[in-house]
């Protein structure tokens, strides 16, 4: 794609850019693909989609380790989404709900994992009607549960490894390390795990951690401690055949954040697997979905407050949670910006239509004019956008549409 | 209501509190309520929520100034709900899906305000459909949508006084104040605005503004400061025969909160629109159905990690956001204790079942010893617990009921 007269914006790819002074995502003139629908639009590129998969699964060929991918559908579970990735990976589901979904979008049980949490007999009940499923267990009582089921399971154990790291200050987002979290056994409950397990004749044959979210390349060598921490229970579990290290695999939010170095992580896995005998599994969401994803959204008011000017949206954080709780921001662009002098741009705060004073896209971002009706791309919104919206206000309608590739 | 044997629990009072060893809410047993359930239950009283109701005319009519109640339906937009408080009280709204609900459930237009932000032309097109609505501008660029479209109207005029308070420590939640926010018109803007309007030939018939969230006795002074604030751009505008100081009325949370005292809210009122000759309008939401309403969740597990008892139950804090993202707590109570010697009681940390660290419900809190199946209420969930709730992890579902006064 011809880059902008001013190029070198750092979201900018070859499938994300601007092409006769338009922003173009898969090809697509998202200036028109908006026009042509009535208010919030989430819009996933399937190509990128496919192309973040195949990136992952070339790095985790490269190491020589028998591989699988189980995309994590709470990131992103917009149904065509889900089907343009059955057959080319596994699913990783958090509910039972979410099971049935994956089965109804194509995907064989033999390629779901549950990983979830707070588990009840309830959720339990519609899990194991699955006799294929991959069922990772998070607490000693959820194993005893299975075991009282269905004797002689097998099952997947999650263990934590006390060891976490994650998008650089966000603390909410690491699920392992100094503090106790709710997530996975830990070392000292590890006896008694197994002694439950084996009492009910359940064979664990995998071992799951997951260390946090969204840690890039100055996060491996805390990554790499935890991947060994957590490889460490390996040693009492003759007849585990995958080890899952979670998902977590991040990507840049703002121009500082360099990508993740996908070589050194697959090397970390290469050093850290090699003569296991066991298969590597890998449960990103974000990583699969979020930069393939744009949520568009119309200018209402542009207007002076005191020093500050408020470009108002038609959208709000109901629709793409994290930039509001998280500070991970959707990066803002203009569909059809007036100028690509960007020394001429000026800040504005960008402000949704939620009564909330956290409803905020943006503070102080430069940004080319903008008039009532223009339309804002906010990228990165692929993931965890749709999937965690609400209907706060009563304002949580939006479309939504996979472009093909 | 008899006390339970330890009685003096902060949140108990005559409608809410233990008989014979369990928890009652409106005279019913929430353990046997949430037994014929399925999955987590918000549950609300409509006799307490009319309660809270008259104790608000009651302080109202006490200030000798005419006066208005509009409930702000963003707090729980239920059907019974509403319908229950229409005839009773106006109601506010903040986006043209919530006024379609208003009107459903049976609100005569010229009972319902909007007050919203970010207001699209589409928003409009439907919102001005209804020509006995009050609408509260909270742009110049609004009032001259207005004017194009409806010239001659009567319109609100939403000011900032740039004072602002609400929940101690909840900056989030202060919608006025040292920082520039998106709310309403400022001072600086006060000639464009007045001159934009006749331009129009606009009446502005009403004035508002809200400062923030959850104030309570000690928040007092910074409130009646703002009102002054607020009640001095009423100079410019003779037609105005409202005058809406929002919402924001605060109920404790915690056991260290002393309620607000209305009495002292009613004589700010009093003297502050004493021969003025408007309308004293006010828009609670929280204050209405907060403290009405419990969510009900079931112990799916009960398990020791390193220093900490975690209880996991069966919902998590996509159902009620505000303990997760704004550490305002829904205090639990165990529906049916084992014991009441409330010295024996041990610290745990009650955890959803979402899979995301954030999801705790409560960190070393004292509670009777927990067993699986177990029944929890989070009390002070009526208010932003449905309304703002999620699908995330597809653990969305809930059930919904207002027990009937």
């Amino acid at each position: 794609m011809s880059a902008a007269p001013a190029a070198g914006f750092w979201w900018a790819r070859e499938d994300l850019g601007f092409r006769d002074g338009r922003l173009h995502l898969a090809g697509r003139d998202l200036e028109v693909l908006a026009a042509g629908v009535e208010g919030p639009c989430h819009v996933y590129s399937e190509a990128r989609i496919l192309a973040n998969l195949d990136r992952l699964h070339a790095a985790l060929a490269g190491t020589g380790v028998p591989s699988r991918v189980y995309y994590a559908m709470k990131a992103n579970r917009f149904e065509p989404l889900l089907q343009a990735l059955a057959g080319r990976c596994g699913v990783d589901v958090c509910s039972p709900a979410e099971m049935h979904r994956a089965l109804a979008c194509g995907f064989a049980a033999a390629d779901v994992s549950f990983t979830g949490t707070g588990v009840s007999n309830h959720d339990l009940d519609r899990l194991l009607a699955e006799p294929d499923l991959t069922l990772n267990c998070d607490s000693i009582g959820m194993i005893r549960r299975i075991g009282e089921r269905t004797p002689g399971r097998a099952i997947g154990v999650r263990v934590n490894p006390e060891r976490g790291t994650g998008y650089a200050g966000a603390e909410k987002l690491t699920y392992a390390g100094d503090a106790v979290t709710k997530f996975g056994i830990y070392r000292e409950q590890w006896p008694d795990a197994l002694a439950t397990a084996g009492a009910h004749d359940l064979t664990i044959t995998s071992l799951h951690f997951h260390v946090g979210c969204g840690y890039l390349t100055r996060e491996l060598d805390a990554w790499d401690a935890a991947v060994g921490a957590g490889l460490a229970f390996l040693d009492d579990l003759p007849d585990v055949r995958t080890v899952n290290v979670g998902g977590g695999l991040g990507l840049p939010h703002r121009a500082a954040d360099a990508p993740l170095d996908l070589s050194r992580w697959a090397a970390i896995l290469a050093r850290r697997f090699a003569g296991r005998g066991v298969t590597v599994a890998v449960e990103p969401g974000d990583y699969i979905v979020k930069d393939a994803g744009a949520l568009l959204l119309q200018v209402t008011d542009v207007e002076r407050k005191k020093d500050v000017t408020f470009v108002s949206v038609d959208g709000g954080f109901n629709l793409a949670p994290e930039p509001a709780y998280y500070d991970l921001p959707c990066e803002p662009v203009a569909c059809a910006p007036r100028s690509f002098d960007t020394a001429s741009w000026k800040p504005v705060t960008i402000a949704g239509n939620i009564n909330e004073a956290l409803d905020i896209w943006a503070h102080a971002k430069p940004m080319p004019e903008l008039r009532e009706g223009d339309r804002i791309a906010f990228l990165n919104a692929g993931g965890y956008g749709a999937s965690m919206s609400s209907n706060h206000c009563m304002r949580g309608d939006f479309t939504e549409m996979l472009l093909p590739a």
